[in-house]
């Protein structure tokens, strides 16, 4: 699973005090706890601050490099605000995030045609969100044209199906699901990403129904997400379902998970 | 979830002694536990007992049916405990099980053959234990094509396609929830069955295993399990997956489930 951290936005309250005050120190801890607990990327995300995003990202993209050894997922759907976070970024960002929405569409394309950025690329369009199957296919579909007519390798688009709430209707976890399993049979090599906890809104027990969806979604192939690194417990939900689902030889990650009391 | 309450088995010792004790009381708190924490069915064998069997397992079913609503699964392999437990049983009982193996087919066919009994399918033939899905597939087709060619309706036919340990060969967990997706695709109207434990056999955090390997196999379509009803970890992540899974209406289950606590 390929984790990106999703701690440092400037909608988390703590978060957003910090940017604010240019408190480095709380941004390299919150930085450095997710790359231990072992995130891929680290998400940054200044988007509550309208007028100073550009300067914020930026500053947020130096100061959480400075803590940590991986890549950025640069947060924006501002190509001003990804373009400035690019140029003082360290080895290889993801872009998060392109759609299919016009606008958003037109602006991000040319920032990551002919690169090597890794890109999440949402199953979004002016038309609003999907709700089946059928209609994330449809805009995935464009999205893999457009971007690997670009020049974009399929290995690195990460496609979002969009998780939509089980409250509002009860076939949604599985139209995400049976999206994720039609987007990785189709294009052999993509990759997939979700935050996942819009499934339980509006329902109890939250926590727990995030982690069973977890273990579904990589039931079909879901291999990245957007996610707490420090959750301990959904860590080892993906801990097991992927030594389940063949994706960890001899077990050994389980083990070493085991013996380290990392589950339960 | 069609469950099988699996607790009255002679392999266990408190069941053992009950049954040699002929202690009609513990046999009854056994199967009325079983019931009152939601089994569809309890699950009676006394294949420890060689010679005794017949007499154990008709008495068995007389107790358990003393204190519960529910139909028994006869469990054994020998026709004749079989015929002489059903000689006593009331309501339709499940028959636990037949197979491919020439032998035991021979014998159990005749039996359940154009009757309304529920029937436990296990894949398994001479040749041994399936690996792969169309090992499964090949000696599923067999069995259901002689089951319903003998009259017995698909509705009643619960297909195991048997799990094998993850410890021997990480692609088992995915080749038996394959199998079970494959099943209910080929055949619309069946049922699958499973005693899924063996999955984690050789690892260590079993229980923890089971549980997750649960939610995969529902996300693919399992709808039956012999089980230990009394789990309430293992029945709260067969509600939430269930609920995810689209199957139940309007989370009311799920909802009901966490007003009463059951979760976690």
């Amino acid at each position: 699973m390929i984790i990106v951290g999703e701690l440092i936005n400037s909608s988390r309250k703590v978060i957003a005090e910090a940017i604010m005050a240019q408190d480095v120190e709380t941004i390299k801890k919150v930085a450095s706890d997710q790359f231990a607990a072992g995130a891929d990327y680290i998400d940054v995300n200044a988007g509550t601050f309208v007028d100073e995003e550009i300067q914020y990202l930026t500053w947020l993209t130096k100061t959480v490099q400075s803590a940590s050894d991986v890549p950025c997922s640069l947060d924006s759907p501002d190509p001003n605000a990804l373009e400035a976070a690019l140029k003082v970024h360290k080895g290889t960002a993801m872009i998060n995030s392109i759609s299919l929405e016009k606008e958003r569409f037109d602006k991000i394309l040319p920032l990551i045609a002919g690169t090597d950025l890794k890109v999440v690329a949402l199953c979004m369009s002016d038309e609003g969100m999907p709700k089946t199957v059928d209609d994330r296919m449809r805009i995935a579909d464009k999205l893999v044209n457009s971007l690997t007519g670009k020049n974009i390798a399929l290995e690195n688009i990460f496609m979002d199906p969009l998780v939509q709430p089980l409250s509002v209707d009860g076939t949604f976890g599985m139209e995400f699901i049976n999206s994720i399993e039609k987007i990785v049979t189709t294009w052999p090599g993509i990759h997939t990403m979700c935050g996942l906890s819009n499934i339980s809104f509006g329902l109890p027990g939250r926590k727990f129904l995030n982690r069973t969806f977890m273990v579904m979604a990589i039931t079909k192939g879901l291999d990245g997400a957007i996610m707490n690194p420090l959750d301990r417990k959904m860590k080892a939900s993906i801990i097991a379902a992927e030594a389940l689902a063949g994706r960890d030889n001899y077990c050994m990650n389980f083990l070493k998970a085991f013996r380290a009391g990392e589950l339960e």
